[in-house]
């Protein structure tokens, strides 16, 4: 058991989003994405099995799908996605986003 | 893909712990949980393969373990445990926890 205090231990990067691995093992992987205002994630995707969940810790911003398809994004906005479909974020406020990967990429 | 919007799709409810599915498949099961403060989630465990991610989303709290071992979770602190550790949470204030369990019970 461990605990990790996300909004505490990773500052935002000002020239593009920042990460860091929160955790990583055989069952899954969880990552802290942190955006400035105006910072995005472009959509990609990858060509493997599994799915990821997306949750908005804080800020605003758009999740981001294919063929240009957005959605509000806010706090408690969970986004549930096949890696192999096209997703992405961008935030309009600062914005923390957790990401959990399963199985672990 | 599909987006959940758990703060406004799940209501407290006044005599328990509240918790609704967000999403399930092979790969990860979703919940989140909703606690009036003084609320909790009792310490438990499952003789079972696998880990779950909690994360904050609103509120203050603990996280529960075993021995009585307590530690403070407030927006965007994770907690990772093997699905048979013990683990709980208690509510100090209206909470709303996202859990993430894979591979999926």
């Amino acid at each position: 058991m461990k605990k990790i205090e996300t909004c505490e231990k990773n500052g935002f990067n000002e020239e593009r989003m920042s990460n860091f691995l929160v955790h990583d093992s055989p069952y899954m992987k969880v990552l802290s994405f942190n955006f400035r205002g105006g910072q995005d994630l472009p959509i990609h995707s990858h060509d493997i099995d599994g799915q990821l969940c997306l949750v908005v810790i804080e800020g605003k911003g758009q999740f981001l799908g294919k063929d240009g398809s957005t959605s509000s994004a806010k706090p408690g906005d969970v986004l549930i996605s096949d890696i192999s479909e096209p997703h992405g974020l961008r935030a309009s406020t600062d914005m923390r986003v957790l990401v959990t990967i399963a199985p672990p990429i």
